[in-house]
């Protein structure tokens, strides 16, 4: 596996170059930034790219790759539906060709999602609580957004009735954010990156996933995880969940 | 110690005389309940109440208790200023009586909360979670709130800032409560009872107070506490944590 | 659905005759101890039956549900293999009954040491902390064993390597015990019923998954979806957990 | 306050210097490393000087400072009783000076520390549970210990039984060290840094307090708060909760 990094100057990109770097079954090809030719990818003998670059990049990047046979995993952003459209079209010419576009990389983020998703079903009643830096400008994150959706839809799928609150006085809203259903709150603490609870309760017990991002260094072996399987999933894939192996 | 237990057959009560039954200390001497005449106290040859009965007949139960030297620890509540001024002229009569009157018996819970309060002005953030079951009205709870007032009062007094927070955009008030600037965040779960968490950060550090109330038996051990305690301290004691040795 | 509860008068019985007669899509017709004969299950038209009786009794009340075409869902210990055996040669002449003997009803338990067996080798490390009340009298538990089995098997499978560890003195054995390369560790705490929680860490990140289990309430949600899936699944299933629906 | 960092190109004398510099009401005056001349002190005119150099330095760092009448905060290692005996003679010379030997710079394990051997007392059980990343060679921690000495000397003091455990049956020592009757728990986990859990609970209650340090950032407030006291505390001073305001 010989791999080109592309956004490699970027902070992503900079720890992907050194995880490439570090894993005995890879080769580091290439490095490209900013301004740097795509022709190098294919110059150093690429079999795969990594792309971490900006939104303005991204398209190019991997219309190059596939158009070379390149399997490619990416974490920018910026591929909206035109975007995905246009590259679905590309793939129909190059069937032999992976790409995977993954919106978070933490393997125990995608996991605590898939399992919330799973369980939450099975209990009277679900909420949230996602903890960050006190430099995060939205509230609730997008994970938990995220997160509460895919609950709240698998609970209606499966007709359980919204978890129950008899609460009838809360002038200051300490309940917090409501979305599909589910109390999601939001904690912003210096110390902290980024965390996340699911709470389930039923008669008698409690079920809790936490998942805590420390670093980015956390997104690397979900990198690693999807270079080595890209290959053997050609076409367009989803959200790295799908390279997981999570029936139980 | 002779105890005699008042409002005997409540809820709280019932743990009472289980409680003062087991204490090798104690002995229980008499168990009253609605209707009965409060001079079976004195019959008995009580030398201690524990007052657990309902607003309407605390003041009458504490009055002859200390009106015939019988020391008091009253978990009842309805002690409004007016009865409380009253209650101090008549011990002011009786010097060598003591009374407490404790609005929360959990060691753990007064514990937690004078912590938060000492510990609140040392870090950049601060921030509360209670989780309770789901079938109560009101949020935040009372602890709570009076575990933010604390912590918001000490942290003024030391001049320390409101805790930071870049948040421009919570459409949904995922952000919680803001009660003396410490935000205040209301679980409701079922299999839940009643459970706090403080929250302190700073620069690479976490601190967290967790106080779990599983049953009222958890009320019992600050009972015996209060009965142990209140001969040894004449006149009216306000909240058991002037009871514990809690200078550091 | 016609529900008899044999073992009715024990701990777990008593909380399974409540739960019958609660659910609004099950009428409860008879309830056994000790001593009854099983002639009053079928005198009452039972389709099915909840067995919660002792490993002395256990054989004869399923073998006779089984003769008279009832479902079984059992949850009194005691089935081993010759047991199992032999029930299974009987089924075979009623191939359209459906018996489920599940060692564990708590949905989250089950649910937990699921998704833990799935999580635990997409991580470097992992370990179980198990927490009980203190009148526990083996450690660490049957429930953190077999979670460690679990956990241990899928990670040797997936060519995971142990979990790094650069201890080299540890006198007083702080580490804990290890069980298939897992540690596992078991605090015992008055207050705390049963709990249990499983650690996962990869370079920047963490996973736990945490069960508390508050009492036995907690056992009936999954008392009541074994009786409702019973009947549509013949033959003899192991564990609550063929019954949930966790393909992720 | 003028400020010299000595050990500056350390580890930690990398974070100080970066905090004096930070500090509104500090002047870094001077930064130095193994081979500098102490006399550097004395000409940058430092009031005050933080001591974060090796055991074999720290002595005559800190009688240069002493001898010039200038306060020092000393959080480097390696101070045993023949040198501490020495230094307060040396202080006993110099009343108007004052020195602060720190072991833990980090507020949240300081307080963390001192609220838990306050609050041992006034519960029945008691354990703890430390936490670290997996290169850590001696289990467990030298803070969880401390935590654990002082915990069960306010237990004895108080007469309080050791914490109740009916554990007959552990074969693989699961239930962890003995530490002055305080059961102590190591986890090893890749992605963490340094994390303790004191464990306190009684008959329906539990009371947690958690302290986690994800970097060297956290040493950096006590550093200040240190510079800032020293000066009003002449002679030598042990430990920085001596600096705290717990009286509760």
């Amino acid at each position: 596996m010989r791999v080109a990094v592309l956004g490699a100057r970027g902070r992503m990109g900079t720890e992907a170059v050194k995880a490439v770097d570090g894993a005995d079954d890879m080769e580091l090809v290439a490095q490209l930034g900013r301004g740097d030719a795509l022709e190098e990818i294919r110059e150093a003998g690429a079999t795969h790219v990594v792309d971490l670059s900006v939104p303005d990049a991204t398209e190019d990047n991997v219309r190059f790759a596939v158009e070379h046979g390149i399997h490619a995993v990416v974490g920018a952003t910026g591929w909206d539906a035109p975007r995905l459209s246009r590259l679905e079209e590309l793939l129909a010419q190059r069937p032999e060709t992976g790409v995977l576009i993954a919106p978070n990389f933490a393997l125990g983020s995608v996991l605590a999602t898939a399992f919330a998703a799973k369980a939450a079903r099975y209990f009277e009643s679900a909420e949230i609580i996602e903890l960050h830096h006190p430099d995060k400008v939205d509230a609730p994150s997008g994970t938990a957004v995220r997160t509460a959706e895919l609950m709240g839809q698998a609970r209606r799928d499966a007709g359980v009735a919204p978890s129950p609150d008899a609460t009838v006085k809360d002038p200051d809203g300490a309940r917090g954010a409501v979305v599909e259903d589910i109390h999601v709150h939001a904690v912003r603490l210096r110390g902290l990156v980024a965390h996340q609870e699911v709470l389930l309760g039923s008669a008698g017990e409690q079920l809790t996933f936490r998942h805590d991002s420390f670093d980015r260094a956390s997104f690397m072996p979900g990198v690693l995880l999807g270079l080595r399987t890209v290959a053997s999933r050609p076409g367009l894939t989803h959200g790295l969940d799908s390279y997981l192996d999570l029936a139980l």
